[in-house]
């Protein structure tokens, strides 16, 4: 199904050459301010042909508010905002109706509905993460009521890894937009941007890691069992196109340890927190967060569309030669860093609002 | 919220030292043979105390069906599966009622529910995991009728890894089962022994890896957008105690790769069937089955229990030392692999019902 | 929330006089034929304006496919149908902006939102419904392709009711297209649209009762527990603004019979068909459809607007008087037909999809 | 689907003659102090053989607590309680295997599922009602710690309609229990009794309806759209056994008023409340409470079992004599009014909990 989350619960449509494409956002409480120009803003970060290093697709992406909000504000109703296509070119496709791309979703996509739209990829796009970025923009304004804040960026292309942690970074937004690459470190940034252009004069792609950090998550957010809080992450992560890995904390790394040094001891700060010393966790004890940073990394494979000649079939089962065409991205990773981070304010909107049911006193409280 | 699955829906319940640990699966088919004692070979394998490298609790973890099963059938009524809890012991965890032992979920469950359970972990415990080992017996007793199967296997320990892959080993239950850490490489296993052994001997835990490899999936399984096969998956894994993360196809080692290399190119074989090359994808592309291999790798840190003093806090936020006790796993992927299996196994089933409903033809096809 | 249906699952969206009304269809198989000129016929059934016994606004409610379509079918993608709002007039509403008008839902929303949208009743204005219809009619095509049809016609205005049984009713379209009251006896549609003429001459309006039958529902449709055929047929029906009650086969006039006179006798007929002599059943046994026709019964009290002075009060809890203005429906039973058709094609459309999952022989049946 | 609720979530499960018949509670939220005698003595409201109108089958239905309570409280894990089938009596069923009894789910569960446990009804089987009993017994605890209650009597018996409307009458429970019709009218009680017992000697059965009052529910309990608070309602009495209609407020008998006698004025009271002069909307407007009383009424049908013989086919088709046998009720409303109020408490639970999550100043009000 096209729905994700249970309370902040936002369903996706539209197809890459479709009418629109746009999400309805259900949940969202009454009363938040609604910032357009942000919505706006997220959008850009994610729009195709930014940069010499995204696909030279010009691509609008204005964002359009079809219902919700009202002098300014959530109603407490379904928000819907929409994204029209325009740069279609549908005769760019035309060329591949028939065949299946290798590692696209053209032959799945075909055995399973039994049809498809060829054009642009159709539902299959990575166009649909448009309308991830617009309602995640929401979440991050419900959020940033309770201070919670999500930064993503570039830590790795191809083999080429940004080996500081985290928290020697600038993580701010400034920092992170300060180059093409969104690598918030202006030297191993620029050796990606090469590495980028390089394969694309190869006419090649390449792909990527984008680390994620979340600051200022209450401790308790999160449900045990199935719906674990880096469980959701990794089902949101997983769920964008083209990626392959998630891992969270010390991560597949953290498999090499011993306890007594992956344990992390609990201590009381100065505040009267309880924190811990260390943080191989990723701020996730059992599901839930602990009130530390959550941090984690998504692996994103190379573009499945490469300016080269590759050996396919079409649904005739008959061998084919599927030419690159088009304006693609060498790299996924630039423009996969809002998007991430979208997913991950989606997860903790959500998680955000269940948190309010979990107690008695929590609830009985707050009844008018 | 403790349920998981979407038309084949399991709920589990109960906590390590109350009454019983269950589940009740809602949505499996009716006229499905039921093989009781096929579902209690499942929990054995995942019971404690069956071997040195396990922790020596002995629980029987002997499985009752409480509804759901009529005359050695499945009825499309709830099937219920319930173990009795008997090796309780609960003075083994008086002495860490008030203490929050390190990256346990014991201040993260105080934080979110003001209270808990602290008698092994309550509803922390990985004994939750019984219940989806029972539950995921069913699917596979589904998953078998179109023949589907689902084969983990340990293949890291520490960092002690098994770098043949998949395809070169005998993934047969006799030779997975062979050895007490469930990994079919003799030779890999007895180091594996070893170095649990050793572990074991210094107090200390350590973490590993599991693999797992799906036979058979039929292409079509998965659903695009949100609830791709892999990200299911993914989330499922992720819900295991102690997983730390999740990789499928070429994983996090993808991403150095150039789509040249990583793209899996299509081919028609003898019988007609579309096939790929390689299978970098891991027989998933779009969110859904391909028809090839389905494998992925799931990471889990060292347990958290350790036979060592640790310096922790308690309810009050006053340091104390948590001194381990009891018997506990030095390594747990041995008896993960019935785990990730059972979950791989409720992903598949829970995808394959799906699957009935993707196109026209086959509905109206179906109807009596 | 906004959606509706589990399977065949519909979320709606848009307020009374913001951009626009509609609606995101997620789960309809792939391959459907879409035929848009029958939706607009739907919408148009619906549509203000019509005849002078309905509210006299005009509204195109011309409906626009945004995704989900492509070459003239169904992909398996969501489907997107909206309206666009034109004759929104807010300036009639401006009077009303801080009063709660009686029996509306003005109090309810702002006490449960702390805001509302004054315009037109904003999201509870029964202009919601047209995107129940555009959807209801994409489900009577789904259901169209297995025989399924649902015919809603007006038994009740007022105190003046249609005593004849519904099977002794031509039902046809045509039938209850031909009066503008939709009721298939010409002889109690005069009297009907006299009644409803004459409450509209009195400044005021009056309730009434809305029949449907669903004819060749294919038996097994429903699920048993709490997702009755017939307990969600009443959701659905109770979810529709005005409506007040809702029975089904004997309803509540069933009561009073005994059992030996309700039980429905079954008997095999020359087909070899098991069928049942008398239907008190209403087509409906321990919620699941036995092949008899489904027929049930629609409350809809008097329209909550009516063009008189009535006394209530305003935000500040200030005695205020609200006057009658605009262009309103005498009665709302006429323009309810087809959203009580469409609800119940939504409902019987999301159990026809549920059906294809009951047994083991039909799910391994249709396996590819 | 065997589940009820999205916050507040019951999944029963269980047939008449399995093992057990049980309920897991979903999202309880942790503090709730547990009352098991409270549970108890709801159940033995329901139990059979509690008097001469009711059936004599002796069954114990003692509950026991399977999980999610820990020193009297909840724990925020899922709450399962149980109770084990003694008087099973399967001798009793033999003669019926293969039978369809008229009106009951025989014909309808052997279709869907083509197999059936035909030993007392299985699944369909009212006795699945004790497990919502158990678990309305636990949102009744909820409710009464925000001074919710819910009180539901006998108003019909066949023909025979106690007349007075509800605040005429006495609805604590000591008035409502005093007999055993569990009519709060002691004159109409008397006749009720009688006229049962008379259908008893008659070897019949007969139908009724059981009235519902809801005190002190919340103003914004509710959504809009297809939640409707009285279309959730209506879903859960529907759902209840041999329920065939459900009306609230003005129901059926509101069609035949005028707007301008139906409407409910508005008026601010001394204590400075916004409440209605009249509550034709039974409390409920725009499908959320507006603070009133909620009030409805559902019909229950003649019980289906009767002492006599009946025609009938069995699974060949072929013609057969079903005769009555066993021990059953001749009047379903008595023991049905726990059901309702039970069924009811489940309703508004779940919507107690989801309206905390209506506002941003709610919401952030209650961040931790």
């Amino acid at each position: 199904m096209n729905s994700y989350g249970k309370y902040f619960r936002i369903t996706t449509f539209g197809e890459s050459h479709g009418v629109a494409v746009g999400v309805v956002i259900d949940g969202c409480p009454a009363g938040l301010p609604f910032d357009l120009d942000f919505v706006q803003r997220e959008m850009d970060r994610r729009r195709p042909g930014q940069s010499k290093i995204t696909t030279q697709r010009q691509e609008g992406d204005v964002v359009q508010v079809l219902s919700g909000i009202f002098e300014g504000h959530t109603q407490g109703t379904p928000i819907t905002l929409a994204v029209w296509n325009e740069d279609q070119r549908s005769k760019d496709y035309s060329h591949i109706a028939d065949k299946f791309r290798p590692s696209h979703a053209d032959y799945t996509y075909q055995t399973k509905y039994g049809t498809r739209d060829y054009r642009g990829g159709g539902r299959s796009s990575a166009r649909e993460t448009l309308a991830r970025v617009a309602a995640g923009s929401v979440a991050k304004m419900l959020l940033a009521q309770v201070g919670v804040s999500v930064h993503a960026y570039v830590s790795q292309v191809g083999e080429l890894a940004l080996t500081k942690p985290y928290h020697e970074l600038d993580l701010s937004l400034a920092s992170v937009e300060q180059n093409m690459v969104r690598c918030p470190d202006p030297e191993t940034a620029a050796q990606m941007i090469a590495l980028i252009d390089q394969t694309r004069l190869d006419r090649d792609t390449i792909g990527g890691v984008v680390s994620c950090v979340v600051k200022n998550a209450p401790p308790g957010l999160g449900e045990p069992v199935f719906d674990k809080l880096h469980a959701e992450l990794g089902k949101a992560m997983l769920s964008i196109n083209a990626v392959k890995g998630f891992e969270y904390g010390s991560g597949f790394a953290g498999v090499a340890l011993r306890g007594s040094a992956h344990n992390d001891a609990f201590y009381t700060d100065e505040q009267g927190r309880v924190r811990t010393r260390s943080n191989h966790s990723g701020g996730i004890q059992g599901g839930i967060a602990n009130g530390e940073d959550i941090y984690f990394r998504v692996a994103f494979k190379p573009v499945a569309t490469i300016m080269q000649d590759q050996e396919s079939v079409d649904q005739a089962g008959q061998t084919v030669t599927v030419s690159g065409k088009g304006r693609h991205d060498p790299c996924v990773v630039p423009r996969a860093v809002p998007i991430v981070e979208a997913m991950a304010a989606l997860v903790l909107a959500d998680f955000y609002l269940a948190s309010h049911l979990n107690r008695l006193d929590q609830v009985n409280h707050q009844t008018p």
